[in-house]
């Protein structure tokens, strides 16, 4: 009983600015109750601290008026020393319509606020990154991205978040000029991860990944990211070799040349996935498939549908909070490894450990955006921190303190090898 | 020499965040260049710091996924609960356009940068308040206006700042329907401060605060504000008694009923001040008045000017750095209590005297709007800090910790007691 923990925060010139009192009488097992009790104790996740005391006029006069007037005017005459006399060089926006929220869809921009102040605290927490939440008062392609174009001078990144498909895909397709990164990671987040995941688990099996042929299920935002990265589009040079082929499948079954139903993002997947024009229900797919990526809905397939699969086939089931197949089932059925999106599984696909390095790395370097070879290089390095995979661990753990810098690393690398 | 102060921040969870070095060998006297090194060390004036520790996968799961599921449905099902469980209760955008900013001009969104981060550093230090930039990419009213629409959500107010007239009015005007505060500081917060020092000036000299005559030199934002908050406009019912007379001039002379020359904006200025319609130059204007306030430029009035005035005439003169009349010189001219907008003389009229409190205020009540009774009762407790106002003293010190407290509860006192 008592506090667990008291943590005062004194920052210079400040106020003492917080206690976080977390109470161990708080012993429900409920995440979502519990939950919403730290909410309620701590009226907000984040908070904004000062760097410079005001302890004086002259504090003041330095951080603000008359001082503050020649830095304004250096800038003014060059642009890119923003990045070394303001906050620009390390702020992200992190930026939702409300959407598409977990997994409680459209429940618009206030009430994914405290989504948004997660993901912010995670950017601080492993990446030192300034992360602020920008909930967006509509769900328009054209608002969305005129308002991120008219807000971005102030950061150095924009991080989307949380924006349905199709929309998310315009949305970032046409914010790629703005010169500063633009990424949204429910799309390649997701992907460079499963991408990590894929990569060790090839090795578990004795596979060459680039052999391998996946089946991914569901077509929304992380699915066709997943199939764009596994099927190497955009790595033309970069030295990444694909897999060696992709079938993806919606609602309706396997996305073929032949389907009359495809909205345009559908029918740009049919540009590198499914070489072989196969066709019909996801069954079908599955027939002699190394790999299963779900990204769809909870308990489509059982035991029998992996048996149908080549030997010693890989089960990523993605789907949240139930996967596509429960890891005991699939294993039932024969598959050599099995990942899932929960903690309380081994090999959790979760984006925590990807974005972070993303937008260090991309800050560091000062990028101009997020490339492919970027993401492929990141997801590499992440697969790189698992000493020996096994088929209980293809992912390093979500708070492995190395897998942050690793990723940060080989992504400042990659946009220095090849700048925008 | 050496280090004067080497402060670190340890925020829980967090990496040590930052070491902040002021160097003594610093010595310049130089405002400008000293604060161009501090910038160059600092990387940005602000951070943002998580008040959740992620040390465990428990930690993890009540500050993002699963757990943030909950608050976030609380807040879908009533969207009032958002002040309670996210950043919005304690939030403030600090939104420019570049177009006006400090006396460099339009030097663009970027170059705002630093002043905006200055803001924020004092709406911390002085409110406890968690303010971030937005400097935005445009500077077209239709745009500022849409662009704050869209980003409000996740803000509990929004503090317009160095917008250029008349564009400024425009913006503040459309956005009053927000449903959160949004407050040109340039204007309002040097107006409230104004009328303050008034009100203690008169005390001063003996006269009734109803009874004076004001010539208000400079008809841009701040002057205009002014101008109505010293006559009263929207003070209906609240107790507030304005001035007797304010006569405005711009740079060609008295703003009156026969010019044709006018903007909409000093239209509508005609309609609060120079009751007797008075022609003529700023010359005309100034003699037998009470008070000069000059929000204009430098170097405008001579000794002689201020014989014209009544007698122990007031003297406000706030052009930076420069004021339109020098205070030695004023003083010659007979005026009996003088202020300006420096540091270095009595009687800094200097806006963080007000809005730190102001929006304390207003976030503490969750006032929907600054109305202008709101303002007034900033103004008369910013003057009851004041114990004993002489001709030197008729404002606080700007470092005064009283004053933010003082001018906060008058503000959420006036708010309660005429909600929106």
């Amino acid at each position: 009983m008592g506090l667990r923990g008291c943590f005062q925060v004194f920052c210079p010139g400040s106020y003492p600015v917080l206690v976080v009192p977390l109470f161990e009488q708080i012993t429900m097992n409920d995440y979502s109750e519990r939950s919403l009790v730290l909410h309620r104790s701590l009226h907000g996740k984040l908070g904004v601290y000062s760097k410079v005391p005001l302890l004086s006029r002259d504090d003041l006069s330095l951080a603000y008026t008359p001082g503050v007037a020649r830095p304004c005017e250096v800038i003014a005459a060059d642009p890119d020393a923003a990045r070394e006399l303001t906050i620009k060089r390390n702020s992200v926006a992190v930026v939702t319509d409300g959407s598409a929220v977990l997994g409680l869809g459209n429940i618009g921009p206030l009430a994914a606020l405290p989504v948004m102040e997660g993901k912010a605290v995670l950017f601080k927490e492993f990446a030192d990154i300034d992360a602020w939440p920008i909930c967006l008062a509509t769900q328009d392609a054209d608002e969305i991205v005129a308002t991120v174009r008219n807000i971005a001078p102030g950061f150095g990144g924009i991080n989307l978040e949380d924006i349905g498909a199709p929309q998310c895909f315009e949305v970032e397709a046409r914010l790629q000029d703005l010169g500063i990164p633009v990424f949204h990671d429910d799309q390649h987040g997701t992907a460079i991860v499963l991408l990590a995941a894929l990569l060790n688990a090839a090795r578990v099996v004795g596979r060459p990944f680039e052999q391998l042929r996946v089946v991914v299920n569901g077509a929304g935002a992380a699915g066709i990211a997943i199939a764009r990265l596994l099927a190497g589009v955009g790595q033309e040079g970069s030295g990444f070799r694909p897999v060696a082929d992709v079938i993806m499948c919606d609602s309706r079954g396997i996305i073929h040349a032949d389907r009359s139903d495809l909205n345009l993002v559908k029918q740009e997947v049919l540009g590198f996935t499914n070489r072989g024009n196969v066709k019909g229900a996801l069954g079908a797919a599955l027939e002699g498939a190394d790999v299963f990526v779900g990204v769809s809905r909870g308990n489509l397939l059982r035991a029998e549908d992996i048996e149908t699969m080549a030997s010693d086939p890989i089960v990523l089931a993605l789907a949240n909070p139930i996967p596509e197949i429960m890891p005991d089932e699939a294993l039932r059925g024969g598959a050599a490894v099995v990942g899932t999106g929960r903690s309380d599984f081994p090999n959790q696909v979760n984006n925590v450990l990807v974005f972070p390095g993303i937008f260090r790395g991309a800050l560091d370097v000062q990028a101009r955006s997020i490339t492919e070879p970027m993401k492929a290089a990141a997801a590499i390095a992440l697969a790189g921190v698992v000493d020996e995979p096994s088929a209980d661990r293809i992912l390093p753990e979500v708070l492995d303190r190395r897998v942050t810098p690793a990723v940060a690393n080989a992504v400042a690398r990659a946009a220095e090898q090849a700048p925008v």
